[in-house]
């Protein structure tokens, strides 16, 4: 007895077509016509559109913080994520400084397990590098932890030297594993806010002045040596500028194994919304920070051509009252933005309703190439038979406005108050079975599974 | 009372996937598990890949020269593309000089009617303009040819000047057409071909000598700036040299609207091969020449980048007593290679294979973008649902030799003779209906259709 | 008995130093201190520069059009250039079809003869190529003229096309001979200023819309290519666009021997002015036109990092009732501005004044340069024992304004009516002899000699 | 009483020309002809060149490493830049850890005093920062040292941190002084060493690997990108690599201003010399290494084209006793080669005799543009009166060998042993006084002056 999603498009990373799909079990059985067997649960889908299940690969859900953690944990973000049509997360499982890798890894786990609403895995991220660590990530690997995180900022907490970013990324690359890095010069952001402040500057308008583009221009340029140094292929998180593209671009071009991924709040919003001050620029405080107009279409650009490759949110929020902490030192704000909730939406609607960006391109960097290149593909990110029943029922006509008092994402803001969206999810399917409908989560019980990854596929 | 292709994966240009194929009628009606109903024909494939029909969009069959046609015509050249596994091809139907456009095409319709193993379209080339050509035109594209080609080499032939391709350019790209360009400068090519006459040099290694890389890099970059000041989509024929590629990358990322075609020759052989002189010298000519060792590799960067659009093939065969006419002055050389028959083998074993080419990149640039470049897709050129059921059986596994002695083309050599190959078109299907098993034609009879073809897609 | 300048700062193209300069006859005797001997006139010049006579190797006097000539003659054009400080000028004789080149260069002597007031030199235009005219080139230039002129516009009467570049080029390249090229493409400027005619945009203003910066830049790019094939030294006339400029740079880095000239009106004026329509736009009609807002800060650097070689100034003047004959239809506005008397004032007040260029720059591309390429140095173009005694006396604190009422070129407008200028000429040296005083001519006599140039320096 | 050098061609950066050249006193008093004067000494000339004095604006001289000095002190270091026509030098003086500006300018001073035979200035290179450095820096610049060095390189050592280099040259930049970068990646040569010792490679031939040129390429981007940021004129020392270069000159382009200085052993050198191994391989290494074949012939289109501005030495020598320290552990070598004597000799012969370099550029970047940044100009590198009399005589016919048995540096090995040379030094005048002829010192007492320089010019 299957579900037969009957009379829609199917759209994938190269084309779409009018099609029914049928679900068996958690997966999906076939694609065609006249597929309904006795017994099946056939819904007439006509005029919708059927997308892979989103899968967000930068979040950071439960994140501990020095006397905070962020605001959603693993179950309201996972439930937001459901809500939003993503139906796969990977969480920054971090290795703090003095825990070793398991220590890190099994805290995520105690944060995740039995909370999921969505389907879950683990990066690890490491602050620091030792023969012990090194000699750990074997069996991390084989844990089905196959990519890593390190930082090039937040000096004094979890920025690496040199020295550590090419002996990890050396390790990394032996072990097949695909090395994610925050690139930012931490060194260079630590003197520039310090004048700053000095200066009596003290406002979320220093945010972005103390990291400004070649911050992580220089950053980007720099660890795209150290990753060809080492043999290890790098995946840059977060890439907010077209001036960074521009390296990724030339090193991809002369063979290098690279990939660049952005968030919405690059391609979408300015340095503007920082630039108010008070509470409602703490509220914009992120990293690497909002950049000046005329950056998101450059973005944008690189995004359609394929350069980008994946668009993740980097979801990490922080209520109002968390975010007011900093106010008279920006130096304090949390880091971050709320938005799992709202990718799929934000760039079908703002990408391809405004010809941005191809169905084709949407598809491949929201579902497709995340699932690819973190080991999940084709279980995850593909509509096609032995796939998971994961299905996106997405209504194109649809008009909404996105609001912090109607989101399920738990936090008393977001960034895009107001905004105007074509299109929304109406139902959602995970492993083949409706978690989602008429836009809200129909169980209350977390149904998501930790997922062991594969290596990167060379 | 179906077909079903049983066992095998399914090849795509985002990925692949094992799963059933059933074909009803003249198309496929599923992909998935378990489709056989009763009375279906069920084929098992175990261990094969199923691509979709290969689609050549660079074919001169039965072409007339001053004093010759070139040796395939439509029923030869269909029935061995076929057996190479393409199942659609798009010719170049000429207006000569004093011809009217409907006049050009109607001698096509002529040679192709009747004749034809594959389905086939027609391109429209143009030798001059007028005012009653421009008005032809938009009744050519309602009769289904959207897209038009014009030469920049063929001195006192086919080639035009500036002011004609901007005038078309302008034109065409006012239908929606998309324009096909020949780069070469024949001004300069007849400039350095009478001097290296006049020097002694009159064998077949004076022709690549004449048209050196730099007379199509110009000829392609002003050919970009033309289309750009027109307005017009551009879609460069058999680009030769990576030079070529880096104006085409660099105009693509400026935003224009610019395709890219190339040959297996290109990718294959070298200029060492015309350099032998003689008849063995004469049998490689074809214009744009072939290139220095090292160009090639650059060409598969190119290619498996997604710089490159298109893999056709320029077939344009001559039998060696053609040739020989030009063996006491390389101009008179009929200029032409066979290869329609050998392109996806070539493309398989020589790109897939020996890992300079993925088989996503494979299915996309041999299949996918040719059809959905000149307005034949989804019908042509993607395995799904709806979509004619065109699909090849090859078996990755077998190894064979390429010989003019075995090969379906109606010509006396072959550019590859002796080349080892792996992997092999087993069997072909038409439409549902299989034309092609164990590597030969299962029917004498031709049952190619015309097809008009869409506008270039925006 | 010798003449002393006294107490300047010498300024030349490597640096600038305070002492004096001795003349003796025609040419410098020495620089240094203490240099004056009995019988000497010594003239006190504290707080001057003294800059090398300058050096306009691009200028049009008494050019027959088809109904007329430009307004300035040998007379008027050499003495408006000596008031401005340039020495010498190399004028573009033209062979016109049909011509032999002796017949050109024999008009151009008849039209110079007797009447220059600065020394003078000749480069050849050819509009036709020919056995004949290849065979006479050998006598050209051991008769002194080192230097030729192509056009790749103004279709129908200078224009000439590819293969007539390529075997000038050819030739030249042989004879040592250094090409100068009009790069715009005259086959899409006749297209578009049909088109734009036929739309009834027949004003002044559509002469810049039928030749934007693509035109020029393809041409740029077809002419490098050319003389790349050739083996030619390439010279490319007042480059307007900051994209050709790319084009010559790149070329340039990859090792081409290859020059730029760019002239004050790309530098200092944009299209705006030809936008004003009626005469008033007509006055600043010329080719290539002037260029949008935000082309000449980059032509300026490009000049400061000495990307662009050369300023000269194309000076080739006409009347408002020259200019009135194209009212009604802007292709026959004769095309061209005056600008031989005001270069060197333009390019320090706006160039080194402004901070644009630095002072050695200005020497270079003003006086030394030019020289250099042209055959003419260190006779002309450097102060320094054994060169020519051509000296300008310049007071860089003098402020004016320019005015067509006060100029001495013989036309009743200027492209910078009302400009404020800071620096002067204040008088000039010619081989040794005072002929410009108090800013004015002081002799009613010619003296300009006719100079013979020497090939181009490998 | 004067001395008139007298039929000669003397030779700037700008262009040579045949005359006279008077010194009366210390300084240049005229150049032309006819200048001598009753009880002038009239030296014959014909046929020789006159260079200003060579300007080697790196060295290091009685260098203390741990348990060594360099072997040239400034006695044997001056008295050999003399010989081979160098008559300025600027040492690296250096405040160790430790110690402040003023503490290491002292020593700096006391090691040179009285035994200069060449005159001499100083860098201040700085090993850390803080307050105190910061507030003395100002009396440092007062007292004629405008130009700092930092070093990215030689972890535990001499290398500093990103904030450090960002803090030093915000102050620098405030002052108008020139910051000096070492620059390569410390880090990543510490990680690198440390392998390919723990792998059994010890020997000389591990230098060059452990760090290669991305090592270098990666720091001079991350530098450019701190002195952009920081708002400070950037000099990177000893280029050695092209992709250095290209990174250099895309910032030069952009705007920024920064020079870039290489060295002899970079243009002439490969990295085979250091893999023959043992001591023979260990009296080549240096940081940054020699490079691959095919490095060299980039790095002189470089120097020819002006990107390039500096040709220095980079001299530190050691004696073959000395670099077998590290015999069993390459990163025990000192590092360094010998060179002051051979730099112009070198860069005649190799550069302007086969064509790599115009006599023009030679003047330039041995002489005139190391003066001119360095604060000395136009006292130093220039041939023109006011300026010093420092003038090599230079017999360009002369053919000679290097060998270290005849040079007058005081060690016991040359890189360029048995090299045959076309050109050499005859005579030397140093503030218009002879100190060298017939090749060799003419005096055993020191005439050294400390130069005090002024600031860089904007």
């Amino acid at each position: 007895m299957g579900t037969v999603l009957a009379g829609a498009t199917i759209c994938g990373s190269s084309g779409s077509f009018r099609a029914d799909l049928r679900m068996d079990g958690e997966t999906i059985d076939a694609v065609g016509f006249g597929l309904a067997r006795p017994g099946d649960d056939v819904v007439d889908l006509e005029g919708r559109l059927l997308f892979p299940g989103g899968v967000d690969v930068h979040t950071h859900f439960d994140l501990p913080l020095a006397a905070m953690s962020s605001a959603d944990d693993f179950a309201s973000g996972t439930a937001a994520a459901l809500v939003g049509g993503t139906t796969t997360v990977v969480d920054y499982a971090t290795a703090f400084r003095g825990e070793s890798p398991s220590r890190g890894i099994e805290a995520w786990h105690e944060r995740a397990r039995g909370r999921a609403f969505c389907d879950y895995g683990f990066h690890l991220a490491l602050t620091e590098w030792s023969e012990a660590v090194s000699a750990e990530l074997a069996d991390v690997v084989s844990g089905g932890i196959s990519s890593f995180k390190l930082y090039m900022a937040y000096k004094g907490s979890l920025q690496v030297d040199d020295g550590t970013l090419y002996r990890a990324a050396r390790r990394i690359g032996e072990l097949g594993g695909l090395l994610c890095v925050h690139c930012e010069n931490g060194d260079l952001v630590a003197e520039r806010a310090a004048d700053l402040v000095a200066s009596g500057l003290t406002g979320p308008e220093g945010h972005g002045r103390s990291r400004p583009p070649l911050v992580e221009i220089e950053a980007v340029r720099r660890m795209i040596a150290i990753a060809e140094l080492a043999g290890c292929p790098l995946y840059v998180v977060h890439v907010s500028t077209a001036g960074a593209m521009e390296a990724i671009v030339a090193a991809r071009r002369a063979g290098q194994s690279l990939f660049a991924e952005t968030c919405p709040q690059y391609l979408l919003l300015d340095e503007s919304r920082c630039e108010r001050g008070g509470l409602e620029g703490a509220a914009f405080v992120l990293s690497p920070p909002l950049r000046p107009v005329g950056n998101g279409p450059l973005l944008w650009g690189h995004l359609a051509r394929g350069d980008i490759d994946v668009v993740a949110t980097d979801h990490c929020s922080f209520t109002l009252a968390q975010k007011a902490v900093g106010l008279d030192d920006f130096r304090l704000i949390p880091n971050g933005l709320p938005g799992v909730e709202h990718r799929l939406s934000l760039l079908y609607s703002e990408g391809v309703v405004r010809g941005r960006l191809s169905a084709e391109r949407f598809v491949e960097s929201c579902c497709t190439a995340p699932a690819r290149l973190f080991g999940l593909y084709p279980r995850k990110g593909l509509l096609a038979p032995g796939s998971d029943g994961d299905v996106v029922v997405f209504d194109p006509r649809k008009e909404w406005t996105i609001r912090a008092s109607t989101q399920r994402q738990k936090v008393d803001s977001t960034p895009y108050e107001g905004l105007g969206v074509k299109g929304r999810v109406e139902s959602v399917y995970l492993r083949g079975r409706q978690v989602v409908g008429g836009g809200s989560l129909l169980d209350g019980t977390p149904q998501g599974l930790y997922l062991r990854r594969r290596l990167f596929p060379k």
